[in-house]
């Protein structure tokens, strides 16, 4: 049996493993983000959660599109920039030297340097309260590496980035 | 300049890292979801995605609340059997191998075996269509083994067990 404290909610929510951190643009912005999720399958949606001081927010709720990014270890100095200055104040394409490219089928742009781009379309907006507010896309276009693997992505929790591990 | 393939929102949605796997339970029942995420932090809030058909999603319709419950390796046997077969059919404590035990706020049961359990009261179904349905709920109580590690936690994407990676 195994010998367990009582934490409150929030001590709890602090034990969850990470969550996938994506760099989301939309528009011409990019935001680091690991509130982000699955949504369903059939068709393909995913939901991104932003808290509504950000910038991002702002463009979000005017824009009909979005993109995902996922990023690689190496891009570890471009996702602490992405994540930490705001696009009110500067260019985080230049700041972070990340290489803007146009998507085929969203206005929004996909980040070059990363291996997976997935292109969506904002589809609904939970209408629910909270820290953050979750916005469904439809992924509607995906741009993947030749040979790209899963594990070379990344996951994020208060405050530990981690590598996604092996198969077991 | 990465060499990149273009492929359908299906084939992108395939390309995501994983997903925490946890073991959720409503009512007596348990099923295994990756599924999850985060919600809010405050109040501290998780969503849980269930198919329709699943029997636990009859039993989540009209329950008050849930539990999740994170389940290191040497369960994956019982991950198995809690996300193969149904509450319908067979008892999966007994099937699975695990032990129910009360939660102190809630009336759906917490898993012994599992080093983390959080107490969560149901708040919202989330209105929108799709493969899955979200329920989302606020974690009142946790349940955390002394020294526990979020490196022990699992992810699960289609159609790989992996192990949350390390800190970098």
């Amino acid at each position: 049996m195994l010998n367990k404290s009582k934490l409150s909610g929030e001590g709890g929510m602090m034990q969850l493993p990470g969550f996938p951190l994506v760099l989301v643009v939309v528009k011409e912005n990019i935001i680091t983000i690991a509130a982000f999720s699955f949504y369903s399958f059939k068709p393909p949606m995913v939901m991104v959660g932003i808290v509504p001081s950000r910038y991002s927010f702002e463009l979000i709720q005017s824009s009909e599109d979005f993109t995902i990014n996922i990023p690689t270890e190496d891009l570890l100095p471009a996702i602490k920039i992405c994540g930490s200055k705001s696009g009110r104040d500067v260019n985080k394409w230049t700041e972070a030297n990340l290489t803007p490219e146009k998507s085929d089928e969203v206005s929004s742009l996909i980040i070059q340097e990363c291996p997976v781009n997935l292109e969506c379309k904002k589809t609904e907006k939970i209408p629910l309260k909270g820290t953050h507010v979750w916005f469904v896309g439809e992924i509607v276009l995906a741009h993947v590496q030749e040979g790209y693997e899963r594990s070379k992505a990344l996951l994020y929790w208060p405050r530990e980035y981690r590598r996604v591990g092996e198969v077991i």
